[in-house]
Parts: structure tokens; sequence; C-alpha cells
């Protein structure tokens, strides 16, 4: 029999503390997963705030003293400012550490960072799916990631010893891990993340001129279908922007499924739309069996 | 200042309980809101499990005695049935009882169960929003309809005594009650409530195909964009074969919409895209804010 314990980290580095970020430091110092927790954010206030945050050791000015001496960096910005975090740090790297992110988006950053970072540091992306409508700091927690999915994206010269390390901290965060190429998980999630999330935002935006006084009628499948709408707009646009053609493939896709589903409505095709709402049905209940 | 007290009913009667009615017998039980509460159900051992449930004082075998002498007879078969009962119920009718249902879609109910009770009871159509993927009597309870929105939809020639009684009855069992034409009402759940089943459905169903395996990569936001396609697809069904022209005209509508969103995720038209996740995330803020 094996015991995992968890490998405990000499310096972990946080960019950027986000909900995610954050969450990363409570839960990582909760679980002694590192020795030593350095958190750089680019505002002086936030560095301020973290200065009284248990989780966090320490939280520089220089991003290059959040960095240097560092086991593990993880770059927990916006997706769209992962590549431009990654080139900033690479100069000022001194233990080659290994370097991950939280990026929803992988093939074009996976690529980009493994460059910029190259000679200087190992990159592993990662995308762990544990966002919220809910961002932000205030909102992290020490078991945000507690049963949570999170991909690991190694390209295929990535080291072996880098992708595990980066497998092993987010399993001891509480992480289920699941390793795809990058290109594979961003068509996965363009079906089942970014799909749900515009169609929630479609709907929402659909009913809010259809029938803008829904309120008064809303019941608890509306809020349900629409919740994930609340999310943060910028951050949304920018998934969309990154992912944009897997976007509009599973868009196309879906709007075929819609078609047929409607046209078996007006045909009074009565068995086939049941079927419809049959297989839903199925892949919903097990999905619930999966994750009670 | 003026207090609302309860009216008691002096017979109140269920025609086949279900999740919504049998939810109707414990709350107007526990709130007294009637002498006596008369269940009748078409499967013996639904009766005989009623006799043994606190909140029935009985459940005779035949309808005619559930519905003699009654104050008030709501109906809570699937919408489907509603009119047959009616037509069943309505010869034997000894009282001029107040006769109501829960069907989810009204026009073509309101006008049918109307003529059928025509001089043997006065109809008022009912739709209380508080129906779940999660139905039948074992998921009843007492409080399902606390806070939850109660339609009357009484055609042009109803009595207004009877109106109010219906109206009262729903705001005791803790409703909140709107008044509609059967029609607008129609228009309205096609919008807010039959169109975000779809969807999930649709979604469900695509999932299904597109990504198999979706379990394993499942986050919150896809588990509640779907939870509704685990409702019951012959309960659906019905509901689609009732409201047909309605929802057809929504799913236009809603297409029409996705494929603007589309094809501004397409044409890079990022400030477009983003506006149409900040008019979701209004309208889907506002319904939290109205409804916590």
């Amino acid at each position: 029999m094996r015991f995992n314990y968890p490998r405990v980290l000499e310096k972990l580095t946080i960019i950027a503390p986000g909900l995610l970020g954050a969450s990363i430091g409570m839960a990582a110092k909760e679980r002694f997963l590192a020795h030593h927790i350095s958190v750089w954010a680019r505002r002086e206030e936030t560095r301020e705030s973290l200065a009284s945050e248990q989780w966090c050791d320490e939280s520089p000015e220089a991003i290059e003293d959040a960095c240097s001496g560092s086991s593990l960096i993880t770059l927990c910005a916006p997706v769209e400012r992962i590549i431009e975090l990654a080139q900033r740090i690479a100069p000022g790297l001194d233990s080659n550490p290994i370097v991950t992110d939280v990026g929803s988006v992988k093939t074009k950053l996976s690529r980009h960072c493994s460059k910029a970072l190259k000679g200087r540091a190992r990159f592993i992306g990662s995308h762990p799916m544990a966002g919220s409508e809910k961002t932000g700091m205030d909102n992290a927690s020490a078991d945000l990631f507690e049963d949570r999915t999170c991909f690991i994206t190694p390209l295929e010269d990535s080291e072996p010893d880098a992708r595990y390390t980066v497998k092993s901290f987010w399993q001891d965060l509480g992480c289920h891990v699941l390793q795809e190429r990058p290109e594979k998980h961003d068509a996965i999630v363009a079906n089942v993340s970014h799909l749900p999330h515009l169609l929630a935002s479609a709907l929402a935006s659909y009913l809010s001129t259809a029938i803008p006084d829904s309120g008064q009628f809303c019941g608890n499948g509306l809020k349900d279908t629409t919740r994930i709408a609340s999310g943060d707009p910028q951050m949304w646009r920018d998934i969309i922007i990154q992912n944009r053609p897997e976007i509009i493939r599973v868009i196309d896709a879906f709007e075929d499924e819609l078609q047929r589903f409607k046209a078996n409505i007006a045909n009074e095709e009565d068995f086939a739309v049941l079927q419809t709402l049959a297989d839903g049905k199925a892949f919903r209940d097990k999905l619930d069996a999966e994750h009670p």
C-alpha cells in the first residue's frame, strides 16, 4: 500500500490572485503544501491587504522578488493577461521553477508561455474548473477546489517530472486531475463550459427584452438555467476571444440540435420530441449520479 | 388596518394528487384552510396510502363521493387529463363548487373546463409555478408554495366571488397571485418557463452525443444550466403539445438572439458580445435581487 503524502514545496508563488489565486493560497496553507507562500499583485492596496492574510507569507512589490527562488509559480490573472505575465517574469527566474496558470482556454496560451519561459522555467498549463459567478479574492475559500475537475495540458515535450508536480499539486488541493492536449481541452470546454454559459447569457439577454418583468413570474427553473449569466462579462468576453473558432463550432452544432427539436415540435413528431427530452434527462441524471 | 384571516373551506377536494396535489393537501391541513379534505386517486394503492396520511381526511373510491358537497375542487392531474376530469365530475356535482386546476398551459383548458362545468360549478384556472424536476407525492411538502408565483386565469365572464376565493386560497398557501388572461399566461410561460426547459433539454441532449463523458468535466455551471432537463419527459411532452404555437414562436425568437450573438462572435464584434453578456448579467442579477 502506498500513501500519498503531499509534497511540500519550498516556495510557492501566486501571481495576480483573484478568486482562484487566493483560494490556491488558502488551500495550500491549510494543507501544508508549501513552506513559504509569496504573492504578487499589481495594485498596492491589494498587496497591503495581502500582508494581513494568514495564508500569505509575503507580498513583495517587485514581481521578481515574488518569483526568485520559487519552486512553483501559478499565474492566476485573467486568461488574456497570462502570456504577457510569463514573458514578464521569464528574465528574472533564477531557480528553474515550474510555472503553471489557471486560464480556461489553453491552446495559444500553452505554446506562448512555453516559448516565453524556455530555458528559464518549465511550463505546464492548468485549468481548474472551479470558477463561479462570484469572482474576486473576497469570495475565495480553502475548499474551492474540493472535488473539482482540473485539467493539466502539457505539451508533447514537457518534462514528466514537471507534469507530475503540477498534477500532484492540484490533487493535493482536492482536485480530480485530467491530462489532455491543449487543443482537445479547448474543444471539450467549448462544449461543457462555454456553450452553457453563452446559452445562459443569450437566454437572459433575450428575456430582458421579451419579458422585461420576468422577475415576477420567476420559478426555480429559470433561476437555475440562467444562474451563470451573472458571471463577469469582461472575463467571459475574453474567454470567447481566446476560444473563438471552437465556440463558433459548438454554437453551430447546438443550433442544429435546437432546429431539429423545433421542427419536431412544429411537425407534431411527438415521439421524437419525447426522445430528445428523455435523452436530456438521461444525460442530466447521469451527471447527478456522478457529481452528487 | 385589515387582517387577512384565511377563509376556512367546508370541504376541499383534491383530485389526482401528485407533487402539487399532495402539497396542496399538506399545506391546507397545516394552515387550517379546510375543515375536511377529501382526496381521490385513480389507483387503489394510492388511495390506500392516502388513508394513512395525516393531511387526508378521506380517500373514497368514487370520484363523485370526493366531490359531493365540496366547496373547492382542485384538479391536479397532468395538464392533458384535466379537461376529461372536469367532464367526468360535472354530472355529479351537487354543491355548485368552485373548481380549479394546476395545469401549466391555460388557453384551451380554461375554455373547455368552463364549458364542461357550466351550470354545475364555477371554474377558475390556476397555475402555481412550483413544479420541480422531482415529481410525485413522495416529494410533496407543506411549504412547496411558499413565496412562489401562482397565476389565476379567469375568463371574462367568471364570477368575482369565485376569483376571490381561488386567489385567497393560493395566497393562504403562501403564493404571490397574478391574474392574467389565459392567452397572455400561455405566452408568458412559453418565454419564462417552457423556453428555459427546452434549452436545458436540448443542451443536455446535444452534449450526450457530442461529449458522452461530460460527467468527468462537469462544473457547477453545467449542472445548474441543465438541472431542469431532469424533469419528467412525458409531462414536458404534454406541456409542449398544449402550448405548441407559443413555444415555436419563442424558440424562433431565441434562435434569432443566438444567431446574432454567434455572428457578433464570428465577426469579432467584441463590444456587441460584451453588451449581450452584460445585458444577461443585468437581467440575472435583477432576478436574484427580486427572488433571493
